[in-house]
């Protein structure tokens, strides 16, 4: 629950933006400059790699590149770095799994964990690690189904979703893959792509998370930085250690400054086509509620982790999962107010807009249509977003979810809200009889604070708010409705859920009561914002499209949907406030900043690196940062050679890399890596990985 | 600067709610109930008292209650506790004053202060003190002197004001004291007190102040608790020890469960007697958009202060200041969402305004008059609380007020903003020229955060905006501003303060240029406010008056003005989510809590505590909650028994009495004092302070 929160920059597993109702597969007139975008890896822009870089990327480097570049989870990248299907990614992408393996003997994340041999990894339950195996357009399949409804826009899309759904059936039945269609451009493109699916994955290696995620939460997105921030799995199948077709080598030299690089991986979610008016929402409108939001919810986390130890444990990772998305937030938001970011993207719709051609004229309307539809919510869009997000913690979403349910299930699927249509309504359920971990104190905290919100919003003289409260506050609501429900057992879930309408309509229980005010709010706005907004974007998406390809071609990167991208760029410093950044770090500056932070927690050298001081090479590249353009997604991404070799792994962005979603700069945006070299003068000196490090170094 | 935040709950020793826009003092049919009242120490509620606790307080307890009771700076209270003028009151109360004496041999807020004779005690400069010598009602001159102008509400108001500037002065002159009229019940009755002003100030004992504020940051507003609150000024007078006619003894049995106790000191703010639709406008606007602005300013600070030990030592007080300000506002917030709060002021108000007496009338149409003229100001509250408050930071704040004196300078007096009036001038000139501490870089981040709130509020199309930004960020353009300023001169300042319009006009000073564009918007807001909204409220709150006056006689108790007021209640524990909070915590309670919070640093025992901690008597009562009726300000205060006898020393609330501000409920809201028992116990045992001990016990 409360993923949303989860947001976050690049260090989240997660794409950035990913709450923004769907409205991103789009694109304006916007020729590719510098090392701007996350290409597709049979779609390179050869000339401009020519040109810059002198690079021609050979067959062989693609199939490489594609095939030793895997997905880790659902969020995170990575790529296989020897014959033995040794898997190199991020420790933040991998710290859910370490969490998992952590014991109360055996503390992984305080102390790392280095497996001597192949017989002490560990095995990680529900970890998946997935390999791109092949692309085919479908473009003109899809597009020939909807054909006959042409006049018909609701209609042929539903034939366009029938016929992807019949082709990714009958694809994975033939070849044993996952199939799926990517939808690109919004719909200008349509890829077809086979994956293959791991699910042995067992733990190899990992830092200490202090080493890792080194200066914590007061570093996170600056730089210079000095973490550590890499995990090794690896992927068995049938019991042994998978042998892939394709690695990517290390490279012990690394990269020099001013050289070519490339960043192979998933970035999750870009917003670079945009409309200028869905620019200014997001500007003036939703993201400031967003943060307003969010700057609430981080002082009210706060105060509750202050009032004891226990409280401190049970919110961390909501706070930091909180603190993390506002960051993200503010850099974009601080993006979207850059003058000069308006002034590009307002440049850029013009000269599109200029154009005579039905085409533009049509994609004209339909964004004019879009901005009529979306004005009635600027000053409602704090409300959307406090229901749509709908009641907080495992108890009271999931009181919620039932009484929703009993109501949505009377309608047909596709009249539903989307949670409950047939194809997801399992999943939902799954989701009410889940048995989670949760905690009675912070199930009350997080209710009364969505309550008092609701208060705050619509004012106490409102109908809502006087159905929810009675004679009571809001804090005597919460504590009430969560000390007196019964839907902490499953039975109690299970027998609601089966009783439909009826059972919920009977029931007493003081959170079903409560849920039972609420729903009928959510439930209206949801519908209201899905009816009137989200088809207006569709058809202004597609109708861009459309204008875009008859006038520029396919010169541009489509935005990043998760899948497969390859990025480009140089090792490269920047100037931030007129003082120059360096390209690198070294571990004398780690050494360097630990004493300027003696006796801050987040800057102390953990053991093994205080016993190593005296031993490694001070001069060790640590981090680097490269012109890359990279997102949330890209976490884990090996940064490769010409050669196509591994001189660094992608882990972070600086703060200027965040209006990344909108719009890439060149001149201050920056992909944070590891250098190859401090990875392998770690492993040999630090934590004296011997197996791991032969390994790397021969790929064996 | 930035003085608005500093508002905060009882332990600031500034009034709650202070930045209110002045709409205090007015009242409604209410009968005092219960313990309710902060009442005027000649006109207590003799009956009440008499029916509740058996007590008829003599002319000589309340001679004694008047001169014994003194005010500490500006915002505190306390009392005189022996013939040697020596004073009680809290450390928080004379935190600025220990702070003051700290130097870099000498921490007195870590490590405490102890004067082993009076030879040692340290002089405070600035330090002030005041006793109330004379009361004397003065409401028919000054009505007598408006009588000619009845007709005329603007030109009765100014005879008013007239008549009291002639009384203060001419009674100052004739008595060598300082003497001012307080306004109470919003112009019912009109007092002159005349008050002696003590300016030798020496500080006799502290201890640390992690003793002091027990629990810290975490406990604030909680009950249990265990905090020693405490510190000892002597007033002197002729460079020897002020020997006052009266004072408090101390009573070393303290008080007992259930008896009278009386709190004699000087409460900073009520408002009690707002109208139902002032409330709603507080309950649905303006606290929400206050609070919006905490939470985003605490957020912003935190994130400053997590950049380095330097932010965090320059930021620290401002982040306290804030976040106190925060629980403050946000317990107030809830007590007016609280349903019953708001259903008895509507049936207190409905009740009043049922009379047909033309007085009432008269109030019921001027109430009227004063929700339209807010009505408008609703959504507009967030920008009139950003634009009221002007640029923050030293800097910036300095910069706005010389571009606005330039332009107000040339009008009449009265038609300036307040602080330019010819009254004030001088005043705002030295705030002006002022050299204070300041560090560039905070300077920058304050500027910054409210640039772009601006943005935020106003959207990025915005006129005002767009002027202020030019193609640069809100971040840019701040630090551009700071890092380029010559305003860090005092000789530059003074140039420009004498050089008046064209000066400003000619300035090419980056900060200046950026306060050019900023005034004329904030210029523009407040006048509006000040000419809608402020005359209403005069107008609505004296008909109020009246018509009360006609209804209900005084019975009941003005609303707090800073002046000094007697309340009343009995040592009583309280119920909260169903659980019993005793009245008592005792010192074995604080050797359980520091044992429970072990390695937090707020909890830890200060080394003199642990010393002692198989010396104490265990069972001695530390702290303890009673009902009487207090806010803000009465920090300091002495519990006194009905003998007039110190049993305790105030110095909080709990959280239940942050509503105390529009409604007292007996039922839950609770004063926090220090129990006498403590007070003395640490003296012996943990102080070894002999002299203090003996000078307390005896008087002497």
């Amino acid at each position: 629950m409360m993923r949303d929160w989860r947001v976050v920059g690049l260090r989240s597993v997660v794409g950035l933006a990913a709450s923004l109702a769907g409205c991103s597969m789009a694109f304006f007139v916007q020729a590719a400059r510098a090392d701007e975008g996350m290409w597709l890896i049979n779609a390179l822009p050869k000339e401009q790699l020519e040109d810059r870089y002198g690079f021609e990327p050979s067959a062989a480097w693609l199939e490489k590149a594609q095939h030793a570049a895997v997905k880790v989870g659902q969020g995170g990248s990575g790529s296989f770095v020897s014959a033995r299907g040794l898997v190199m990614t991020n420790h933040h992408v991998a710290s859910e799994a370490i969490q998992k393996l952590t014991t109360p003997e055996r503390n992984l994340m305080r102390d790392g964990f280095i497996a001597k041999s192949e017989a002490e990894e560990l095995r990680v339950e529900g970890q998946e690690i997935s390999m791109l195996v092949g692309i085919r357009d479908v473009t003109k399949e899809i597009n020939a189904a909807a054909e006959k409804d042409a006049g018909n826009p609701q209609a042929a899309e539903a034939a366009r979703q029938a016929e992807i759904g019949r082709i990714e059936t009958e694809e994975s039945k033939k070849s044993g893959l996952n199939c799926r269609v990517v939808t690109l451009f919004g719909g200008g493109l349509y890829h077809l792509y086979s994956v293959k699916r791991f699910t042995d994955v067992r733990l190899v290696f990992a830092p200490e998370e202090l080493a890792a995620s080194y200066g914590g939460d007061a570093d996170n997105f600056e730089y210079p930085r000095f973490g550590l921030d890499m995990a090794f799995f690896r992927v068995y199948e049938n019991g042994k250690p998978y042998e892939p077709k394709h690695f990517f080598a290390f490279n012990p030299s690394g990269a020099k400054e001013g050289e070519a690089v490339f960043v192979v991986g998933h970035p999750g979610r870009t917003q670079r086509l945009l409309t200028v008016d869905d620019l200014r929402f997001l500007r003036d409108y939703e993201y400031p509620a967003r943060l307003a939001e969010i700057w609430r919810t981080e002082v009210h986390l706060r105060e509750f982790m202050g009032r004891s130890k226990r409280n401190a444990l049970v919110a961390g990772d909501e706070y930091d999962g909180v603190a993390n998305s506002r960051k993200a937030r503010q850099g974009q938001l601080r993006g979207l107010q850059d003058p000069t970011l308006m002034k590009a993207k307002i440049e850029a719709q013009e000269k599109l807009f200029d154009s005579r051609m039905p085409e533009v004229q049509r994609a004209v309307s339909a964004v004019a249509a879009l901005s009529a539809a979306k004005k009635p919510w600027r000053e409602g869009i704090s409300q959307f977003i406090l229901l749509n997000r709908g009641m907080p913690g495992e108890l009271s979403s999931r009181a919620l979810k039932l009484v929703l349910r009993s109501e949505e299930i009377t309608r047909d699927s596709a009249q539903r809200l989307r949670e409950f249509r047939d194809a997801r309504l399992e999943e939902t359920d799954e989701d009410i009889l889940n048995d989670v971990p949760m905690d009675e104190a912070f199930e009350t905290a997080l209710l009364s604070s969505w309550l008092s919100r609701i208060v705050e919003l619509r004012g106490g003289d409102d109908q809502l708010v006087r159905s929810i409260l009675g004679n009571q506050t809001a804090q005597r609501v919460a504590y009430d409705a969560i000390s007196g429900t019964k839907l902490k057992d499953q039975s109690e879930r299970k027998r609601l859920l089966l009783g439909g309408a009826d059972a919920i309509k009977d029931s007493t229980d003081p959170l079903i009561v409560l849920a039972r005010k609420v729903a009928p709010a959510v439930s209206a706005i949801r519908k209201g914002y899905e009816r009137t907004v989200e088809p207006a974007e569709r058809e202004a998406y597609a109708r861009l499209a459309e204008a875009r390809f008859k006038v520029l071609g396919q010169s541009v990167a489509p935005d990043a949907t998760g899948t497969l991208r390859v990025s480009f760029g140089a090792v490269k410093g920047y100037t931030q406030d007129g003082e120059q950044i360096p390209a690198f770090t070294t571990l004398q500056g780690l050494l360097d900043r630990a004493k300027k932070h003696e006796g801050e927690a987040e800057y102390a050298l953990v053991p093994r690196f205080q016993a190593a001081a005296g031993k490694f090479n001070p001069a060790t590249p640590y981090n680097f940062v490269c012109t890359a353009d990279i997102i949330g997604g890209n976490s884990g991404s090996p940064v490769l050679n010409a050669k196509g070799e591994v001189v660094g792994l992608i882990f972070d962005g600086n703060i200027e890399s965040l209006p990344n979603a909108f719009l890439y700069s060149e001149e201050r945006a920056r992909a944070v890596s590891v250098d190859v070299r401090a990875i392998l003068e770690s492993l040999r000196v630090v934590y004296d990985a011997k197996g791991l490090l032969t390994e790397l170094e021969t790929g064996k």
